[in-house]
Formats: structure tokens, C-alpha cells, sequence
């Protein structure tokens, strides 16, 4: 057993299972404490949330609560592993909440026979938390059960592998193309990877600027374009009219790659079909389309990200997830629309813009960080990522009119 | 508004809404704790438990989470005031959970249109937790919803309002008989009500030998005999073939009153009817059925017990839930079974014999306390329960196959 495993399997194991704990949050020691805390205490907020609904936001830790939901059908990039496999996922990621942003988390795993099952188990439970975090949920099924569960729930529904995805991506590119001084509107974009991630991300791009024309997307079959008839409806709408068939033929003269497949699906070689400075996302994980070191052996006008931490400019959902839910529960948004993406998306990119704080390059063990090439997006640990993108994300619920409370005074000034 | 009344308010809503947090229980500060806790170390305990779907309770917080569901059809004594309603009480069971028997305990408030989908929700969930509290949910949907939760979960599923309520009358019961030298084998008992918890109690009395056609149990139409054509399946197990037909009639002789009906429905006068030496347990709450003052002004050979703290024989559900599921998770017991419950019964019982700890003395504010007829059951905050109920439980278990662990070494000794 490596190092690695055998610490990571430890971490979890001692010195009691699993990475959360459940813990009370108000006196609870004496007769009298226990009196306010359940009977007969507890009659008073009852009767109040009876009165008013309302009122279980006053009274109760749903204002604060995230759910992590999934059915395990796509672990990490593990597969379909089933729901008990995917609770050190899911349990991570409340962890990765309460971190970032002090959210209460708590994952749910569902079993479930049809995928319409699912959706009903979940909204049934739902108005027990204040904001549904989904995760790991296989595609095409992720796309019909996220829409209807922000039809059914009252709270915000966010499949994370998705849109959390598609922020980052969309703030790393942005920077990336500005650098390299091109427009995203007339970028040519090949997307490897026609899953969940992949589609948020090059939908998320097209509200960013991008042409739906200009992009490329393959799945295990080549191109997807209007001749193929083995199209599900959500591939369909990137398919592009065109004679392009192969990766290669996709790369010829594109600016943009954007890997959300597989491990070293991309040639060296094929990187020389691009048009000059290009960006390179590779956010395979563990290991990506084209390793770093091979893709600047070939080309040296290129700005590459991967998902790994050892690389620069790691894409990491992290920067965007714990935040926009902060933004979205702190003025209880019904949902997290367009508007609150974007503004995550442009909070986001500005971050990386600005002078880094020294704890920040203390983290990350360099004596120095500056916009440009191999910095274009925040690190994970940059402590201004909670106050800007939650503020940025809040004030747009507010803007847009999908949220039940003003800003709070002196939101994170 | 009352002083108690705003200061229960103001608990629950201040410094922050709700009584519970979810908290991280590893490190999680540097790169390297994150690395572990979630990408890419999280793949390691991801795989261990794809390979052997145990290794769950080895490296997750499952095998120390008990969910408390609710579909708010029955709260407290305040009725079918909605799931949201429910909140505050389910969040203060997860308190009651965590300081007592230091379970991670989390509300689920669950929306449904027939009583089948509330099953299927459930048990759809159930793989997240080590155990599920059912709570508040109204009779007579609450029997066939534990039925067909116990059938489909691998987990155990105790309903308490049902069997806490019942393992802590039957040990207060058993006490209060054995005091006043009558045996329960030939007790006339009158049940008033005939809800959840009246069956569940009677039934449980029945198992530590009560004979069924001794009790005379009475709805709001009075008792439940065999001639009445308006019985569900469940009150008909307690239909009795007799003349018998109101309060007064039912009490005529009888050893043995046990009030989970409302309050003050019990007139002094009627007590006079009774046999010698009997034994009142008025547990409608925050009314008892007849205040003690009022019991004891008309005769001075009666044991009673009530709902409240503030009366000497609280019969209070924390004796027994925190503990059962202590002991029932401690050895992975995949039911709750009814050697578990008589085992759960027999500790508290015992408790309830033996010399008070100092501790306990200086928490109910009094210089003695000694078995007898103000003394029958255990006070919640007494140390020695966890220890006590929880061993009993699990070697109950244990001893009848239902366990998937041996009893831990020195487990509480």
C-alpha cells in the first residue's frame, strides 16, 4: 500500500469514522437549558413556524443547511460505484462547506429505482434544508432531475458537477483568452468530453460570449455534428453543421481546448493544429488529456490549466461552490440563476487580477503570484474568494428578484 | 408574551437560528489535510468501500448517525401542524441524541402525498444513517410506516413516541407495581387513549406479562370492546369482550391507570374506584391526565407519575432513545428487537433501585432520593443510564443474533 493511500485511508478511519460531526450549537447542560431545548421549550417555536413558515428560518439551522445529494451513478471519475461508495465524496464536500464557508452540510445518499423516484425522494426531503448541492450524478439523468427539483423545491438546486465546473472554467478562460488577447466571441472552441461538466461548462461559455457555431465537441465517436443520428437531446444542441469528424480535425485552427473526458486523450502532435497562443484546459482528474511538461514541449505560446493542485492554474470547484450557496442562502434566493453564475464567474476573475495576499503565497510556498500565464485563476486557499463571491453572487440574486431578503447590512464590507 | 415563552424564542433564534451545527471532525487547514479529506485521497476510501460495501461504518460517519424523520403529522401534543412546524422539535430530539449518548443526529422533515411515498422516501435515504428515529408521525399511519421501514432497511428504525415511550412506562410501571406488592401478571389496567403510544405501551406491558383481557383501553367513543363495529386493526387487537363502557366503568377496580390521552380527564372522584394501592401514570404533557395534588387530596395510597419534570416519576423518553440506539449501533444490530426493548426496560429499572450518585442528588436539587413511591424511575440527567442501558441493549443484541459486531472489549464496564 503507498504512503499516499495508506495516509488517506487513516485519515479517514481515525481516530473515529468519517470527516463530519453533528454537534450542539446551544446550551444544553442543565434541566433548565433542556426545558428551552425540547419540551417544554420547544412548543414556542413550533407554534410560531405554524403560524408563519417562515419563521423556521428565525428558529431553526435550515437557514444555514446545505444538503449533498447524490445517487453515486458517477464517483469522482470513478463510475458508477452505487450510494454507499460515494460517501467519503459526499462527506468531503460538506467538509469542504463548513470550510470555506461556514455552512452546516450533510450528505444524503439515495437509492432509488427510477430516475423519477429519485427527484421525488429528494424534493420530499428538501424543505428540510436551505440549499441542494447535487453531486456525482451520472449524465444525461443529472440534467432532467436538476430542472425538476429547482421546479419542485422552494431553495436553490445545484448540481455542482456542472455548474461549479462551469464557473471556474469560465473565469479561468476568460482570463486565459484575455491574456493571449483574444475575444471569446469569435473563439474557436473544442470541447472533448460531452458529459455533464462538458455541457455546463460550453453552455455557460456561450452565455460568457462564445458562439454556439464555434464550438466543437466530441464524445467517444468523433465530432458531434448534424449528420449523426445517435444524439440524446442534450448533445443535439451542440451539434455543429460541419465536416469536421476527427479531434484533429477539430483542432485545426481552434483557440480553445477544453479536456473533461480522460487521461492523455490529447496528442502532443495534434497541439500544433491550433492557431497561435492558445488555451489549454485539461481537467481530467486525476490525470489529464496532455500532461503540462509534454504540451509546453511542443508549443510555447500556449496557457494551460489542468485540475491538479501540482500544476498552475488549477480549475478546482472549490473556488466557486462553497461561496455561491453563502451568496444564495445570506439573502435566501429561491434559486441559483444566470445572473448569480455570472457574477460568481466575473468575482471570480477579478480575484486573480489583484495584488495576492502574503498568506496566500505562503500557502502556496512561492515568493510570488501575478496575473499572467501561469496565474490566471485564484489558488484554493485565497481567504478574499468567501467575502467577493458571495457578495457578488448575493447582490445579483437581489438584482435579478429571486431573493426573499435584502442584502445584509455591511454584507462582507 | 411570557417570560418563558420569550426566553424558549430567544434560545432558538439567538446568536444564530437552531440548536445543532454540523462540524468538521478531522483537520482541515492546509493543502495537504484537503488532499486527504477530499481530491484525490477521498478516492482511496471511495474504492475500500466499492469493494466491500462495510467499510462504510470503517471510514464514514455512518455508523454513529441517527436521523430523526418526521412528517409533522403528529407534534407533541399540538397535532398535524406540517413538516416545517416539526423543525424545532426534531432538531432538539438530534440535541437530546448527541448529549446524552453523543450519537451525530440530524432532522429530516419529509413532504409526501400518500403514506407510501413517506416509505419510500425513507427507506430511499436510509443507507446514509446507522439508525432512523421516527418521530411524530400520527397514528394509525405510524404502525404500518415502521412496519414496512423495518422490512426495507438494513438499518435499525424505532419509532419512540411508540417504544421509548413504552420501555420507560413499563420500567416505571413494573417499579411502581413491585412497590405497591401487586403483580402485573393479574393487574387490572385502564388505558385512556389509544393512540401510537397507548398501544405501544400496552403491548410492551403485555410482553412483561400483563394479560391482554385485563386491560381495558378507551378512545374518545370510550372502551374498546369487542361489540364496536368503528375499530381500526390496531384497536381491535385491544377490543375487550366485556360491559364495560365508560372511564368510571373501566376504573372500578382496577390496579393500574395509564393516562396518553389529554389533559384533566381524569376526575378525582373516579379515582375512589379503583382497587387499593393503585397506581396513576397521567403522562399527557404539559397536562397530565389528573394533577398529582388533586390525585393524591383523594386518596393517600396511590404511586403517580406524570409527563413533567416538575412532579416527583417523570416518564421522560430521554431514559431510554439516546441509549437503545447507543447500544444498538455499538454492535451494528440490524433491528431493534423486543429483547432489546425488556433489556432496555430491566436497566432502567434497576437504575431506579440502587443509590443515587451525588451528581444526580445536586441536579434535582434535593438531599436524598431513595426507591420508592416519589422515586420508581431513573432522572434523565442520571450518569449511569448511558453506561447502563446502552451495555444492556447491546448484549441483548448480541445474544439474539441480531448484532453484526461482537460487544466491543470493556465495553462500558
Amino acid at each position: 500500500m503507498s504512503d499516499f493511500r495508506e495516509q488517506a485511508l487513516r485519515y479517514h478511519a481515525e481516530p473515529k469514522p468519517g470527516k463530519i460531526s453533528i454537534e450542539i450549537s446551544k446550551p444544553a447542560e442543565t434541566v433548565t437549558d433542556l426545558a428551552l431545548a425540547y419540551s417544554p421549550g420547544v412548543a414556542e417555536p413550533v407554534r410560531e413556524i405554524a403560524a408563519d413558515v417562515d419563521n423556521v428560518y428565525k428558529y431553526t439551522a435550515k437557514g444555514n443547511l446545505v444538503a449533498v445529494i447524490t445517487n453515486g451513478t458517477a464517483i469522482l471519475g470513478l463510475g458508477n460505484l452505487g450510494p454507499m461508495a460515494s460517501k467519503p465524496v459526499m462527506e468531503g464536500k460538506a467538509l469542504l462547506f463548513k470550510r470555506f464557508a461556514n455552512l452546516d452540510s450533510i450528505d444524503i445518499e439515495v437509492s432509488h429505482r427510477t430516475t423519477e423516484e429519485f427527484i421525488t425522494t429528494v424534493a420530499n426531503i428538501a424543505d428540510t434544508f436551505g440549499g441542494i448541492n447535487l453531486e456525482d450524478i451520472k449524465a444525461p439523468e443529472c440534467f432532467e432531475i436538476e430542472k425538476e427539483l429547482i421546479k419542485r423545491c422552494k431553495i436553490p438546486v445545484f448540481h455542482d458537477d456542472q455548474h461549479g465546473t462551469a464557473i471556474v472554467t469560465a473565469a479561468g478562460m476568460l482570463n486565459a483568452l484575455e491574456i493571449q488577447g483574444k475575444d471569446i466571441k469569435s473563439a474557436i472552441i473544442v470541447c472533448m468530453g460531452a458529459g455533464a461538466a462538458a455541457i455546463a461548462c460550453m453552455e455557460l461559455l456561450i452565455k460568457c460570449g462564445a458562439q454556439r457555431e464555434h464550438i466543437y465537441m466530441l464524445d467517444t465517436k468523433g465530432v458531434i455534428h448534424t449528420r449523426r443520428n445517435d444524439l440524446n437531446q442534450y448533445k443535439l444542441l451542440f451539434a455543429n453543421n460541419t465536416d469536421k469528424r476527427t479531434l484533429e480535425d477539430a483542432l485545426s485552427g481552434a483557440d480553445v481546448f477544453v479536456g473533461v473526458s480522460g487521461p492523455d486523450v490529447l496528442p502532443p502532435e495534434a497541439l500544433k493544429l491550433m492557431a497561435a497562443k492558445p488555451v489549454i484546459f485539461a481537467c481530467s482528474n486525476p490525470d489529464p488529456e496532455i500532461k503540462p511538461a509534454l504540451a509546453h514541449a511542443v508549443r510555447d505560446d500556449i496557457i494551460m490549466a489542468t485540475g491538479r493542485s501540482d500544476y498552475p492554474n488549477q480549475v478546482n470547484n472549490v473556488l466557486c461552490f462553497p461561496f455561491i450557496f453563502r451568496g444564495a442562502l445570506d439573502v435566501r434566493a429561491s434559486v441559483i440563476n444566470d445572473e448569480m453564475k455570472l457574477a460568481a464567474v466575473n468575482a471570480i476573475r477579478s480575484i486573480a487580477k489583484e495584488p495576492v495576499p502574503q498568506e496566500v503565497l505562503t500557502a502556496a510556498k512561492v515568493d510570488e503570484l501575478s496575473f499572467g500565464k501561469t496565474y490566471i485563476i485564484p489558488k484554493p486557499m485565497d481567504p478574499r474568494l468567501l467575502p467577493r463571491v458571495a457578495k457578488a453572487v448575493a447582490e445579483a440574486a437581489v438584482a435579478s428578484g429571486v431573493a426573499r431578503l435584502e442584502l445584509p447590512d455591511n454584507y462582507y464590507c
